[in-house]
Parts: structure tokens; C-alpha cells; sequence
């Protein structure tokens, strides 16, 4: 069976590390930043060297392509992103890319003559300096003119930043992919988490990327004297929010896991020691793997905060706050993945992600499949990210063993 | 047996009324303020019209004093104070000086040789416009120089105040009063609350005003992704916030009430959607009757915040905010308070005062005592606040009665 080349891959996660370093061991390679830029052009020299055709696309998205001979193949796309957040680890996004240009390289070497390109590509952005899934979401066709107008980093950022890569806002709008000439996305990433690890499975495969839904709750009450206004005559907002903090933990708990729910902001009015809130503002998330288990967390959680300001006389008004629509994986990619694992002799588990992957836009225009090796510790988006070299060789491998086994499905 | 004239203390009420009026109806005279020197200036006319002598203290407090034919007789101080809050209502301090007076007008137009002095006094700035029980703390001695130089009004508003009024921070501080010379301090106020009202009840015997202990409870737990982080594997701060805010309100009414309890303000860190909280900052302010009661309600809250925080192996720190010490009236004026009441065939009730009041100051010094009359729905530091003629007319003459009877005492 083909395997990757490890020591080669490890070359390569060796040698980007040392791009955007920081003192602590990390990097910083914000997307469309100076490192950032950097990265992108060692890449581009591996490409080069390796005598793969390199490409770039108009929202700054980089390719290796080993095409096929037959000149009408479509593409099979692999990757996931060069950039990291300030002060990152060296394996959330690298990871991917460098596999997949070993892919190439494997594929390469083996002299195997496929029946479609293979494209190795790092999207733009992922993390979200500009705008979350930048590239990917580009690439599927997901970005607006007026989202690009409104990007977290703010327009300066985002035009300096644009100007570093040679793109613009015309060209990023223009860069959607044709998916009639794909075949699918794939993506291995790190964990960043630590049920691998605590299970023992050598690989997670992805069922789903979830869906996270954001309200904020507005909890209404009467402010009133906090000494002369009895216990049992008060109208107190924060009685209504608190209790709804801790039972919508409990729901979920109890009913839904393992989705989960957190309440990350909470403003109480008009904050006095001495004055009974009357004004509650309460951050409501909740991420499930599906839009129907989204579906049924919302009702439970709305009719539990219902029942509450019932309970207390309060009042309660909710609003959207974003919502990201759950992302499964196609199914057909999920088993070819377990095949590929059980073929190597490696355990496997489903897994749901529970963070944001470039696999999540993809998946809106044509099949993608995301598999996770583990994290040491589950720690991530820090210096101490960790990933042991035998558990990036049987990632690798696996989707070594992926990619072949769809590219066959293609010729048969 | 010897009664009030309502319809004399009721124009007294009126004439007031007018003073500091605003376009609500209720009154605006913010101590020290020019609203509140016209208001001093009527009742110092009022006293001199019905031949009193008319005292100032170096605190501001104005008294019409009714002498005893004794040189040497010790003074019972009868009173309360005629400053407002903003807009407030004309009832809240008026109607205790205001029936003071009559009680003084009723003794000499019967006549009456009583072997002590009676005085109506008006206490300054009761409502802490500048610093809260500011005349009666000084008549206590209760008053700091540091104190006077850290008021809530800062230094100009009271320097302006005090000029006003002919007074400065060594007269305030030089105005204790000798206690060796006082018999007791005797105070008629509106509830300010619904209980009276409520249960039906004529006359409120207050037992103690209320002690009161704040402080800042701060939960610390560990910032993750809210996504990624599974939710039985959280140190989530406020979950711990939420389950002390909401434990403690039921444990303080199934404990102890009539104490109260208030979170009125929280602050939870990072503060971002999907970040869980690490810290979260919790006020915590109780009350009650007594010390003892304090300090075992203080226990039981501090416990179930400890255990609330093992239980989700979160950190705890707690820093005092700040300290009133209760306020027990004497027990011997609570019994003639009630004997008073029953004498004129009138109902009462034992109430804790749970807002702060002049007899706070006092009875660090003198025995106090302090009756409440009904609040129309309980509304105060409001135009609407009410208590109809008939109430009034039978809180004063519970007190009178209780004066006459204390004074007997002496004599016996």
C-alpha cells in the first residue's frame, strides 16, 4: 500500500514554523500580514521546486496541481490553510496544506497516472483576521460585496491587506470555483480537542461541522429598593437570566450532547449594589451537528427561558445574533475515509467539529470530508499545540489511501 | 385622652408642599440646597409664631424646643428631616417633623407642665444628598474630617451647602450631642412600602432598621473555545455567578426572611460570544435586623458560594464593599409604641425597617424608637407617594401618646 514519505513531511511543518515565529515557539501568521505573505511565498518555492503548477485565485487562495493527463479530468481538491491567530500553534492549517503537497508528491513519485488533477490548496484566511473562511467561502461562492464592506478587521486592514497579495474586492467576488469541474474537498486537521486522545482512536472522522446559532436574551423585571422591596414581591431580571444560564447548561446536558450551548456576555441594568435589576442582557450560542438538532435545541431552550420569566412575572424579548448553518460531510466520503483507516490497520471514531473549517463552505457546492488526528492535551491556538509525528503519519496516510480510493471510484 | 389637631398639622403638610414644588406635584428640596433653606426658613417662622425657641446646631439640624419649668430637665428629641430626594414625594421626612411640632403645640395648649424638654428637630440631609444621615450622624458624633472630605456631592457642593446654611466642617464635626442630656429620640415615617397597606395593619412598630453588608464576589474558572470544549469538561465562571445568584435568593427566603438579599451587578470576562467565561464579578448586598442575624447570614451565603465553586472546580475570591451595622430600636419604646397603639384601640405590627432612617444615628447614643404609617401602594421618593389624613392623624397620636407616657416614666 502507498504510504506518504513522513521524514519529507516533517521537513516541510519544520520549515514553516520558523515563518512568523514567536518567542514562546508559536507563530503569527495573521492572514494577508507580512508572515502571512511570507509563508505563502515558501510554498510557492516548494511548488516550484517539487515542478507542480502553481496557481492563485482571486481571493489570494494557493495551489500546488500534479495534473492528469486526460485534459478534460476534473480536479480533486485537498488542503485547509497556511494561516494561523496570533501566537498559534505550528499544526492548525499547516497540517493540511504540507500533507497535501506530500500527497502530490507521493502520487508523484509512485508515477501513478490519475484519471483527475489533484490540487493541494491553502485557502485565505481561515482563522478569520479579515473574515472567517475568507477563502474557502470565496471559493463556493458564499461572499457578498457588502460582507467584504463590513469585515471584523475593518476596511484599511482588509485593502492593505488585499494589496500584499496583488487581490481586490472585484477579484474576490469573481474567484468562485465551477464545481461541475470538481470532484470533492478533502481536509485533515488537528483535533484541538482531546477526545482522540482521551478515547485512543487514531482518527476522528468528521460527520458534521456544526451549526452555531447566537441570540442575545433581554430579561425584563421592575428595579425597585433592594432593602425595602420584599423577596417574594420582587420582579428581579437577573433571577430570570441566572436561572436560565444554569438550566440551559443542564438541558444540554441532559438532552443534547454533544451539542453545547455557552452564555459568554452578560450586562445587568442598571447595576447598583442597593437596586433590583430590572434589565437583563443575557449572550446565548448553542452548535449542534445537524439543522434539525439546532431545530430541537432552540425550541427546548426558548420554551425553557418562556417558562422561566413565566415563573417570575419577568418579561423577555430574543434576538438573532448570527447564525452558521451546520455543515454535514458527505457520506460517501465519511465511509471511504473508515475503509481507508481500517485498510492501515488504524482505529477511527465519528466525531463532530465543533470550531469553523474551510470544509464548511465547500461542502455548499460539492462533497467534502474532513478527518481530525489527535491534539496532545486537546490544546490549540497556542504555542503548545502538539501533534506526535506517528499520528500525523497515519492522518496523512489515510487520506493518502482517501484520495485514491475516490480517484478510482472516478476511472471505474 | 389627649389627640393632635389634624386639621393644624395638616395645613402644615400643605404649606410645605409648596416649597421646592415640581411640575409633578411632589417636592425637589435636595439638602443644603436654596429649596431646602426656604423650607428651613418656614419652620424656623412656624416655631417663632407659636412662641418655641428655635435652636440651629452646628450640623444644620433646626429644632423647636417646648421647655420644661425645670432648669435642669434632660430633652426628648422628637423628629425626622423636611430635605426630599430629587422630585420625591411630601410625606418622606415632613410628616415626622411636621407632627413633632403639633405634639409640641398640643402639650402647651393643654397646658401641660412636663417635667423634660420636648424637642422637634429636623435632621440634615437625611436622604444623603450630600452624605446620607448627615445631621443626625453628626449629632451622634458619628462624623469623620475624612469622611466630609470624600461626600458623594464632592467638596464644592458641599462647601456651597454649608455656606448656606451657616455651618462649616469644624461646627459640623463640634455639633455631638451630650447624651447625658437626652432622654430618647422618638421618629413618625411613612412605610415607604406595602406591608402596612397589606395586611391592614394601623401603626408599624419599627424593631430594629436594618443592618446591611455588601460585597464583591469574584468567580474565576478557565476561557475556552465554546465550541471545542465539551460541555462536562467547562470551568465555566458563570456557571458558579449564576447558581449563587439564583441558590441565594431561595435561601434567604426559605431562611431568612424578612431579610433581603440583591446581585444587582454583574460583569462576566472575556465577554464574547463564544468564549466561556473565565471571571465573572458579582455584587452581593443582605440585610436584616440584627448583627447576629448578619453574620449568620453571612456565613450560610459564603458557604454556598464555596461549595457551589467545588462543585465546579472554579476559584473564589470575596471582598468586603462596604458595612452598615443594624440598628436595634429600644425594646422598652417598642412596648410603649404598642401600649400607645392599643390604648387608642389601633392594630400594629412588628417591621423591620429595611431603608436607612435617622434613629440609625441615634440610637448609637440614646435609646430610639420609630413608628410607621401605611404608604398609599407603597410608593415613595415619588409625587405619588401618599398616606391619607385618617393614617396620619393616627401615627400622631401614637406618638404622642408614646411621648406623654415616656415623659410620665420620668416622672415616676
Amino acid at each position: 500500500m502507498l504510504k506518504i514519505n513522513d521524514h519529507r513531511l516533517h521537513q516541510d511543518i519544520e520549515a514553516l514554523s520558523q515563518i512568523g515565529k514567536t518567542p514562546e515557539g508559536g507563530v503569527s501568521r495573521l492572514a494577508m500580514s507580512e508572515a502571512d505573505v511570507e509563508g505563502r511565498e515558501w510554498f510557492r518555492q516548494q511548488v516550484i521546486k517539487e515542478g507542480f503548477e502553481f496557481k492563485q485565485d482571486g481571493a489570494g487562495n494557493i495551489s500546488a496541481v500534479l495534473r492528469s493527463k486526460n485534459p478534460d479530468a476534473k480536479t480533486l481538491l485537498i488542503g485547509s490553510h497556511l494561516d494561523s491567530v496570533p501566537n498559534g500553534g505550528n499544526y492548525d492549517g499547516p497540517l493540511g496544506v504540507l500533507t497535501a503537497l506530500e500527497i502530490l508528491r507521493t502520487v508523484r513519485d509512485a508515477g501513478l497516472d490519475l484519471p483527475v488533477n489533484l490540487e493541494a490548496i491553502s485557502f485565505t484566511d481561515e482563522e478569520g483576521t479579515i473574515l472567517g473562511l475568507f477563502g474557502s467561502k470565496a471559493a463556493a461562492g458564499l461572499l457578498t460585496r457588502e460582507q467584504l464592506q463590513q469585515t471584523r478587521s475593518g476596511v484599511e486592514v482588509l485593502e492593505q491587506g488585499m494589496a500584499r497579495l496583488g487581490i481586490n474586492i472585484d477579484s474576490v467576488l469573481d474567484s468562485k470555483r465551477n464545481a461541475d469541474k470538481l470532484i470533492a474537498y478533502l481536509e485533515l486537521h488537528i483535533e484541538q480537542g482531546a477526545r482522540l486522545e482521551r478515547s485512543g482512536y487514531n482518527i476522528g472522522v468528521v460527520t458534521s461541522i456544526v451549526g452555531v446559532r447566537a441570540f442575545w436574551l433581554n430579561f425584563s423585571g421592575f428595579a425597585s429598593h433592594a432593602g425595602t422591596t420584599p423577596m417574594l414581591e420582587r420582579k428581579d431580571a437577573l433571577w430570570g437570566a441566572s436561572e436560565f444560564a444554569l438550566r440551559a447548561k443542564d438541558l444540554i446536558i441532559e438532552k443534547f450532547l454533544p451539542g453545547v450551548m455557552n452564555c459568554g456576555i452578560i450586562h445587568a441594568y442598571p447595576a447598583a449594589f442597593n437596586i433590583i435589576p430590572d434589565k437583563v442582557e443575557l449572550s446565548l450560542e448553542f452548535r449542534h451537528g445537524t439543522e434539525e438538532q439546532l431545530d430541537e435545541m432552540q425550541t427546548a431552550l426558548f420554551d425553557l427561558a418562556h417558562e422561566i420569566v413565566n415563573k417570575y412575572g419577568l418579561g423577555l424579548t430574543i434576538e438573532s445574533a448570527g447564525k452558521y448553518a451546520a455543515a454535514p460531510m458527505a457520506n460517501h466520503i465519511i465511509k471511504t475515509i473508515e475503509q481507508s483507516a481500517e485498510q492501515l490497520g488504524l482505529s477511527h471514531t465519528p466525531l463532530m467539529s465543533f470550531a469553523g473549517h474551510d470544509p464548511q463552505s465547500m461542502s455548499k457546492i460539492i462533497p467534502a470530508g474532513m478527518l481530525f488526528v489527535p491534539s496532545l492535551n486537546g490544546v490549540s491556538h497556542n504555542p503548545k499545540e502538539y501533534t506526535n509525528p506517528q499520528d500525523i503519519a497515519n492522518g496523512a496516510n489515510v487520506l493518502l489511501n482517501t484520495v485514491l480510493t475516490i480517484v478510482n471510484g472516478v476511472t471505474a
